[in-house]
């Protein structure tokens, strides 16, 4: 988001509008004007404020209203605004009570940080399906096997049996590939390709719904090169009970200078989501329609386990919520 | 509408069909056959009369039907009619019972009948918003400094603060810029552009949704020309609860006489009305949901004093009505 | 359907997927993975099984799951399956208890098989209207009088009037037009184009919709040839409560060796269908909304007879069927 963008975006069914205050931080308002709902994303925006279209009144920082050209400035005027922070290349939002606010339970993704700019790319897949149904796709990522067996898959994960750890709110499930060729895309990153490597494949997923996917190459014999690494985030920011904002950040540890490489790669992955992750998870929503997936009594396998315990750890978090204790 | 035209309208959520029937009276009646609901406007036009394309039912003036194929005529197989009423270049219509219909309570509108062919022009425009917000945007013209800041609007109006009067179930709203320049769409007819003026703008509302705006402007120095006027009739009929048909009727007192001008002016501002009201109409709806005005808790501004004041006469009519008491 | 071929059709709301299995048979299964509902009409076919594409479950005739990359093969991993059998050209469904299924009920359409190749053409035409209303349509054909004037009708229905016959469960409704030119359609495949003729139509319906229409044209004078006669079977099938997959199967006594003339028939009156049958069909559901026909208070005539008699036997059976009693 740059400065002087309005970027209306619809988180948990609320119409929000994004922009930078005069100051350049990320300010999330209302995209509804105090006095009619008019959008103000169709507004006009001037140096860190926005001016309604409709009756001219204009809102900074917090959603304050800082002109009135039709009387008296008055706290009614405001719109509700959101706590925001910008870390690791993103811009995270609170939902709750703005007081409430605590950026100490943003999980750590300084791998970002510290990956140059032509060694990382990012996507964005708005999808017609739940978050949850978003986040149990990364968390049995066998799927790839099935759903991408020329790319991402290969039948090395369905091979491997998953191993799932719980620590405090947080799932990490791994698969460990030892004394095999590794996938292709990795594969061909290494110094002899086509040689043995002990590859582990982990995500770690962080309530509500962040994900850290890394997969990591190393050949058996050192005399073959170092390890080669990928390591992508995957966030899925519910727009509604069956609309996600699907984001991604990937990084690497090898062709971190290659801008050419970096958007042909970029291209390449987000392709894959795009045409078959998204496609199989809206279907399987429309199969699910409005209901949730335990209405739908669904043959649970091994494979689930990650996904059963996130989904287990938020509801209890959420019980937790409802019920006025801290989560 | 010329003879022999089939034209369906959906007017509060009823499919009707009007035409011309024998004598060119406009009729108004079900757009669903009385046998098996095929709407009628599917059907065959003759000779003031309309055929079912389904089973070749055949209905004429007040709905009543004329031929049946299949059997004798029934009053079962008549359909519902409307009272209707030809004036001011209009078709009116009484939605309640048609014993019941009054025609002294149509505004006088006859400056639409005194203005010659080319001096006036009309506009439809389909909006999915709801009547009343229609209205409101006619009844608060402070939103043409902001909506249409280079053509309709310039600040005069937000400059001017609007004066209310209500008489009876009559509301007045106007604004007086007296001694300065007016408008460009009017400035530029007065025998000396930008000469100073008295320029009033006034809405007179109806209910339950009839506007008449005028807008005059009188040189200040009377050697400067005569004055120049515009009176624009404005009509929100619903067709639901979030669809309205918004007609228009814009008539003026100068260049009456030049086709040309007369539709390219026309086009002008009815291409305002679609690509400016109408989208900021409709986005107002859509934040606001099914919920009516009131459930979302707007913060009113002296601005809304006219809206607000032809809300609650109409409220106040419907309630009386809803009682059955005379409106 | 083919062998290989993954035929997905929603049936009274329910997905259901149509598949081969290895001995040809076609097999009927529900079309989402037990897993986790993925649409198995977006797998992979292979050798008469079915693959999941999302996890590599696969699933063979009677929607047993055959193979699990998982873990076990257990009974919670199958899917609903339903009894069919083929005959006629036609696949049928039960879409009861799978033990229930009884194909004597499915009724004599023997004439199909009798017809050579060239001598029958299908069609189909998902039409969004409750199949009762598409039922309707066949048992009242005085509708071709007026929705097909110049093709199908003609006025000879509305002049004959109908006689309905009720025997069992069964419904037949017959025409009679003695001593008269036939309709243009049959009378230019007479030895003499315009010689008089005796033609019946006739309909019979047989529960839940699947009807046999017979059109017989016969020279009053033996000496202007023998009788030619066409005999369509129309079904309706509900894709839902406002939608159905309308399937047509039409054959003829005569031409039935020219593959071009049986292809242009097919077009020609499928296109007759598709232009004028169902459009009218959904503008009339559309006027109905989500309510049955009675809720309407439809002005019925004769020519409903036949139509009210079979919706009746219908609301019968499924009253006798809810109270747990045989049809």
């Amino acid at each position: 988001m740059k400065a002087g963008d309005l970027l209306p975006r619809t988180i948990c069914d609320i119409p929000m509008l994004l922009f930078r205050d005069k100051d350049g931080h990320a300010t999330a308002i209302k995209d509804a004007c105090s006095h009619r709902l008019a959008p103000l994303s169709a507004g006009v925006y001037q140096d860190g404020e926005v001016m309604c279209r409709y009756h001219g009144l204009r809102f900074g920082k917090g959603g304050k209203c800082v002109h009135n050209p039709h009387g008296q400035i008055t706290d009614a005027l405001s719109v509700r605004s959101w706590a925001t922070v910008e870390r690791h290349d993103l811009i995270w939002l609170w939902m709750g009570d703005i007081k409430a606010a605590d950026d100490s339970l943003i999980p750590d993704l300084s791998f970002i940080d510290r990956t140059p700019a032509h060694g990382k790319f990012t996507g964005y897949l708005p999808t017609k399906a739940n978050f949850e149904l978003c986040t149990d796709n990364i968390l049995d990522l066998t799927h790839t096997d099935y759903l991408h067996p020329d790319t991402l898959g290969g039948g090395g994960l369905t091979r491997a049996k998953e191993k799932v750890k719980v620590e405090g709110n947080i799932v990490t499930v791994r698969w460990e590939n030892p004394n095999e060729v590794a996938p292709p895309a990795l594969d061909r990153e290494l110094d002899r390709p086509g040689s043995l490597a002990n590859t582990f494949t982990e995500v770690v997923w962080y309530p509500p719904a962040v994900m850290k996917l890394c997969v990591h190459v190393e050949p058996v014999d050192p005399l073959n090169g170092s390890p080669v690494e990928s390591v992508t985030m995957h966030i899925m920011t519910p727009e509604g009970a069956m609309k996600t904002h699907y984001f991604v950040l990937s990084t690497r540890n090898f062709r971190t200078d290659d801008p050419g490489y970096n958007e042909a790669l970029g291209k390449f992955v987000n392709n894959i989501f795009a045409t078959e992750d998204k496609p199989m998870l809206e279907a399987q929503q429309a199969r699910m329609g409005t209901g949730d997936l335990w209405a739908c009594n669904p043959a649970l396998l091994p494979i689930d386990n990650a996904a059963v315990r996130a989904r287990r750890i938020l509801a209890h978090m959420i019980e937790k919520e409802n019920n006025g204790e801290a989560a």
